[in-house]
């Protein structure tokens, strides 16, 4: 399902397709994050029109709400949703441990409270699977236990004996998936910050061969440098012929870590999230629309920026819209960050094909990072 | 200003364009509501996209923020929001009676606290025509003493007789407009519930001579029955080359009826705030999406719409959106009930040229009022 393009010869970062059932995914690909079915305060056509091939919806909430009979009668996820590319879908997880008030792990799977109206449910390794499989999803993850930092060995290899058990009864599931459907499956390193343990856990996902393999338990509060370090180390160990993903990454910084050590995909709620609270990307670095200092300012964001909001909107009017409350204030600064993403996207692949990624990732870096506007 | 262009002959209905200073309007127009320099979740290209050629501004919540430097700054409101076409502001006389804290009018006009900061401010017939002379606004309106229904006959009086004070003032300090500056002067004629006060509102206004008239406190909490009355006595009073405004005005049926008695314009946050509760226009009447009926109805929300919401998405997303509180909720429905409106004075100024505009009023009437779906 993965074809290398290119390779950088300076470092693993590689340009690939990637062929799903809703159509072929240009990587490394930043997938924007669809919570409910809806990237928030994204029009589809815009999502469309930024060139986004695949994007992520996440199975505890799409399964609580709208809830399967909905989807089932739509017929999947993206006529529901009328997102006719792809999806990926996570397996619940990391909301189950994250959202839900209540839950209770046992080796038959996860039971827990929802965070919406208290009810109790149970995923199992099958189960998930059997959810993402009416949600059609393109790209769907075992169900995995998540651990934080911090935790005993002992605490982080039983964690990783159960993860390890249920993506082999997920894969079982999914080998019988209903005629017709051809969402992959993506099975997840666990082993906390154990190196023997991360080491182990490829190992058993190697033999276990799934479509796709994800990097998880990363970016979950640990240093930069341990992310770093932990990246690069199971990275290492992967196989180069399958797709690489890593949960959780949606900074620029972290972006460029992950592309250099040849991760093909990536997700975060991060560009989003910061945009409905005014803070956007800017070549130079952040800015927070509702500081003072924009009051009187008609720039554009970036003014490098192509994006619909740039080519309009002044700084001064969208500081107003944010101290006002307004929602255009979210939409337009969600649409700055997603275009402004796809672009970054662009660019790191055309510098991969041109065989300068760690010249770009520099230049990038020092801008970004260096000088604050 | 006003060239009519058909006159139904069975009613005082007639099509007309309205110069401004951002281009000419088609009249009989519905103007919808950017209180702060948007109206709430659209885009302005959507807007324009729609064939709307006059939005309305508040002049109350402009004023206080983003306030008048910033606009200043900016060149004038068009500029600042990036809408090029035409503004109509109020004269902030109704937020202050209906959003400040509190307010003490006086003959030298209205000291009020501000509904964000509690800081005091005072209107004045001349500083309300100085503030949409800064925001260059393409009709402005006189300040004016708003009361409701329900008061005496004196109270209405002594009333009547500080706005036509004040209008006149205001009719003075507009004649001194800085020069560049082409935004038409509107009087609105008051008299509460009074049928004689009424008259006499119109006869001063006449002599006073605006460009156009509006009739204000109409649709302030009375009877269907006294709004039409109210409504048709002070219409037939008006002359008949000038536009005619009637504020507030933003259901199906108020419009038809004032279409009907020869009103040009008119405004409402109705079609904008009921869609953001869920609330959208049908050819069959209002349905409101967050129903449990709509679970599985993969419809769009009118089969005979044009818009874009109704191109792409079924009744069954757009209930979940609201459900989950989703942004694109509200902005798929305010989408969807701005272009209902626009497409229904479309019609209604076609009939109005075919001359049958008391047909289309009834056979209208009957499928939206009729049947609930």
């Amino acid at each position: 399902m993965l074809e290398i393009k290119e390779k950088d010869t300076s470092c693993r970062a590689r340009n690939a397709l990637m062929t799903l059932p809703h159509g072929t995914v240009q990587t490394p690909a930043f997938m924007p994050v669809g919570t409910a079915g809806t990237v928030k305060a994204m029009f589809h056509q815009s999502l469309e029109d930024m060139g986004y091939e695949l994007i992520l919806g996440n199975t505890y909430h799409l399964y609580l709400r709208p809830g399967m009979e909905v989807i089932r009668n739509a017929g999947s996820l993206h006529k529901f949703t009328t997102w006719d590319r792809n999806y990926l879908t996570d397996s619940g997880g990391f909301q189950v441990f994250s959202l839900s008030s209540r839950r209770k792990i046992s080796e038959e799977g996860v039971r827990f409270s929802s965070h919406i109206d208290g009810s109790y449910h149970t995923f199992t390794p099958e189960s998930v699977v059997e959810i993402q499989e009416t949600l059609r999803s393109d790209i769907q993850m075992v169900l995995d236990v998540c651990t934080a930092p911090g935790i005993s060995k002992r605490e982080a290899e039983e964690a990783l004996k159960t993860t390890m058990s249920w993506a082999r009864r997920a894969k079982k599931r999914w080998e019988n998936r209903v005629e017709g459907y051809d969402g992959k499956l993506f099975s997840i390193v666990q082993g906390n910050f154990y190196k023997d343990l991360r080491k182990r856990s490829v190992e058993e996902i190697i033999e276990l061969d799934t479509p796709g393999i994800a990097i998880g338990g990363l970016s979950v509060g640990e240093s930069k440098d341990e992310f770093n370090e932990f990246l690069a180390y199971t990275a290492e160990l992967l196989p180069e012929e399958k797709p690489h993903y890593v949960m959780g990454i949606g900074t620029p910084d972290y972006i460029l870590e992950s592309v250099e050590h040849g991760i093909d995909i990536f997700d975060c709620v991060y560009p989003t999230r910061i945009a409905r609270n005014s803070t956007v990307f800017t070549r130079d670095g952040l800015i927070a629309l509702k500081n003072q200092q924009f009051q009187f300012d008609d720039q554009p964001i970036d003014p490098t920026c192509q994006c619909s909001t740039c080519q309009r909107y002044s700084r001064s009017y969208l500081r107003h819209l944010f101290k006002a409350g307004e929602m255009l204030g979210p939409m337009l600064a969600t649409e700055h960050n997603l275009f402004f993403l796809a672009n970054f996207m662009k660019e790191i692949r055309q510098s991969i094909s041109e065989g300068r990624f760690l010249e770009y990732k520099k230049t990038f870096t020092e801008a970004y990072y260096g000088a604050k506007i």
